[in-house]
């Protein structure tokens, strides 16, 4: 359902190669985060009408593309249920491995509920380190009690 | 397998919860940090003995449960390959949306390669917020490029 | 993960057959919804510590199943991904079947967001009909817009 | 087996949306609930051969097409058996999290049975409210015993 | 959740077979179909306190299991969702086979609608045959038209 | 695999509504029943070459086509191991609820053994019926009773 | 639902081993041949209860136990649908490699039906060779044609 | 990966059908068994580059389709785990019933090891038979011993 | 069904670590390689009565836990098709990422077959190294080319 | 994601054979392992441009084929979670044997932590031996010991 999506990201990401330009330049000039901004291109986010313009306008995009990065997409980018490719998958294990942690840890400090994946927004960035660079993500997303009515 | 590390987590939590301890107060006793050490009782990590006896003194768990909590776990502590509590969830969700995202920065940034969950550290906090506070969620993980031999 | 929890939802079931109560007359006395108390004595939904109490006051529980109902569970109440019951079927159903149409009438009315599943509350009743009464269940959850950031 | 009753539906909200239309005038127009007209556009409902071809004039449509608005559809319209859409999963969380609450409920006041998802219909309406409007939606089946024969 | 039914179930078949007792035989003490009378048994309806009670009498039941025979069970007496048994295989292949010949030929007679699996029943009998005898099962269930509101 | 057959069963389907022709009709004029001649249709069954060709006259179609009914096919009609759609899932809920049941009266009334799929037989008809029309199915199977060797 | 059956099973292959007999020395005193009797004391044949009882005398079991031989199995011996155990496992493979090749050449020399799994036998042989003595097996099934009604 | 083989089957299949031809006779021009040579022409088995020649030249085969036929082919072939069409089914019945049977009488005969599905013949044949003719199948496969070091 | 050796598995670890052995003196006391004797212990392998008897006397084991030790196992270690450990899901990942190099890479140099995991041997050793030790992992299996019959 | 890289991976299978070039022969161009170079080509690695390019005018690929050679795939190179190849399956039958047994083994050596994937190499060869030869694949990857933080 979100294959024109797809494809119009896969294409966003040769003309990005072709003009050698990178996530953070991208985003300074739409006025948004570099992971979300390449979250929306990968078609995983929506954009207002005025972003998907400015997009369209930097990749040369047409108005029906344009239209596409504007449109709620079927969410979910990945081709099954456990990830086979080994950068994502080590995210899977990341659920795997603290699920029960980080449920323990958010309600001792919050009580009852979730960590919206909604209201939420994130940074990466590269970590220097003599023993080697890290990757760096830092999540933030608002704590929502269960209602109880 | 890992059944009896995960009995002890359970355990370990009422514990917990009569000495009306935190994660924080715990971890600064051990001299580690709370996610690890939440992780660690939960059944996830392995302790160094010298911790796990520390750890043990302060839950008042004998010698077999010390050395339970050095063992090294059978890791995965989800009943299903898709979470149904709605809290680690979201985590999963934040994966199947963004993984592709995460896949394209990390390359663009680093090349080929992955963030390693081995060589990983991560802290929780709180991050106040007038529209309601938020989870802050904090992920180091060495850059492991893929070896070209 | 939620044993525990779900067999005190056994017992709870068991008296209040012997008690002869509905949901609706224990409901009145915890001063909540009715669907909320079946959820939170099924396991699914954590009390305030003073719920939990009037709670274990009025069914007979001792101190720990008190705690119990006031702990937040490991949420998921069915054995199977695709339920088999054809009562809790039938939802899966409508799921299944009305899944796209929801996407697409809360995007044209809300934009791109979700219906909260957290921030949600809920009522069922007996809407009677010549041709056979019906099922009335009323959802409200709070819309959350995607943030851009 | 649906594809061309779910490509059908892509057409008609591309001209749904060139003609400025809303879910609401166009049932209006067909004399239908706008969530049945929404579902039948989708591809997931029938309608009669006069709905279909009222509808085939409202968007320009030819008569194959107004043939498949009214030929009952292999239902199902999400590609895998949970969906990875949020919007869409939140649903599919209620069932998972509400299924055995809904049972309790249904059975305490109705007996054994089900709500039947075929004999049944549905509203979707914004709630205004401070803190953030809600999506609500109302849900009404006819409550079918089992037959004890 | 259906243990304890499934378990009163072969505790009945041995004493059915202790009793050297039909299903046809039961079947007319309690003035139930047999088909019917032994679904109850196995866990899978739910009886009348009245037949329950019957029931419990003719099996020398004690009180909790008369209640249990009473109680709506969570359907489903399979351990997997592909049969494994070939008695029960050979339906679940009917079902693969028959499927869209079933949804043709009931659209085409009745119109976009379901046969009821809940106001619904069934005989089984031997038919005799010279090339061996054949088991024949007679299904009946409402025809319930799919609701265009 | 099927895929041919499949595709064949939709252009016969489309002609039959051109043709206004119902399965009754259809089955007199090739001397079959016509559950066993839809399911043909359907690239369910194979014909008799005799068979095809009368089929082929009948409905337009060329040699290959008639070649390809004749075929034994790789039957398996349902694109998911549970079906989603209603009118067929409604079958497979009857086989998920009464599978042990017809384990149990099969084995006590026959022995051991199975209901053949293969050397079976079946009608659909209306049950007139003032609460509604039902849906009435007679299935026939050979019992094969196990080998004892 | 078979684990008396599998239990009993597991029961006899100790005292097999105690006795120090063989399959084909067992075989022989029952008048049966060695897979079936094989299959039976493993659970997934039911003996008459002539055999059942000259089984229970062979191995010094009980009444009750008798009587588990003699009842139909609930089949399938296997814990998952793809069977782990290697030398299982190749048995599976076969029907992965060559089942389209059993499916042309049945339907070749047969027309179309199948191989009967039920009027079925088995035999099982060391064949000697230089190159390492080979496992021979030699399944013999009536050929079942589907019937056209 | 395989989809150019079995696209090539199919054509095979076709032309023997023109050209009247049996596996028998078929195997016979190219010297080998029946079932073998139809498993390399349904792309389950490579050819000597000898044989494809003889294969191509029987049935006008060009030299890409010959080369094709002389490849290792990435084996399975079916579109499912466990398989829906009945034919097949069985031998995946087969399987299940008898895996810890073959699995029991290999180990008394042969000690820990498994028999070869790689270097491993088998023949298939019509076995006449009054009550309705069998078909019978003999396969042989070395037995390969778990090799202790 | 391996229930038994993977417990016994669990108690010699528990053993061997008291005597604080490793299993290379392990497996020189009792003449083989150390990872063919830890995956024996671990209930993988079978050992002959001679070596179980050894293994039995090491470790203080009974009659019954030696004849345990040379039984022909259930193969198969792992509780899930996808192993959750991320120490062995690397292995996994390994087959999933190389498994179309080995194959096309066997094919290259051997033809068309395998390589025997049951004539398999296979080593472990450290590999010391300046930027971090390596683990080296030596497997050696025999080649087995398709039989062409 | 990858079907480009895989597509391409084809193609170079072909050229290859027609050049009749080994893995060794084209490693032994480009300065790197056959193994490594082997998933290279078949889409599982990624190659510097300076590799990409030469591997490009090796087989006369052009630009864009050279650039798709240096892209970072989105790994995982099988069609099914578990392989159906009888080669490729071999391999994920020792993970699923020897998976306990590595674990045990490597933290015995090296404590808790991993053998890295990334971080990786692996020789193939042949090893030439009187009763057929052997497969001999060593692989090596980097210890990662836990953090524990």
């Amino acid at each position: 359902m979100n294959d024109e999506k797809t494809a119009l990201g896969q294409k966003i990401l040769k003309i990005k190669k072709t003009k050698n330009l990178t996530w953070t330049e991208i985003a300074a000039k739409l006025g948004h985060a570099p992971v979300w901004v390449c979250a929306a291109c990968m078609g995983q986010m929506s954009m207002t009408p005025e972003t998907a313009e400015k997009t369209a306008a930097l990749f040369g995009l047409d108005d029906e593309e344009a239209a596409l990065l504007a449109q709620a997409p079927y969410r979910g980018s990945l081709p099954t249920a456990v990830p086979t490719d080994p950068l994502i998958y080590r995210f899977y294990e990341l659920v795997s491995v603290y699920g029960t942690t980080w449920k323990e840890m958010i309600h001792e400090e919050f009580g009852d509920g979730i960590m919206s994946a909604i209201d939420f927004d994130m940074t990466m960035e590269r970590q220097p380190d003599q023993k080697g660079d890290r990757v760096k993500l830092t999540m933030s997303g608002k704590f929502l009690p269960y209602k109880r009515y």
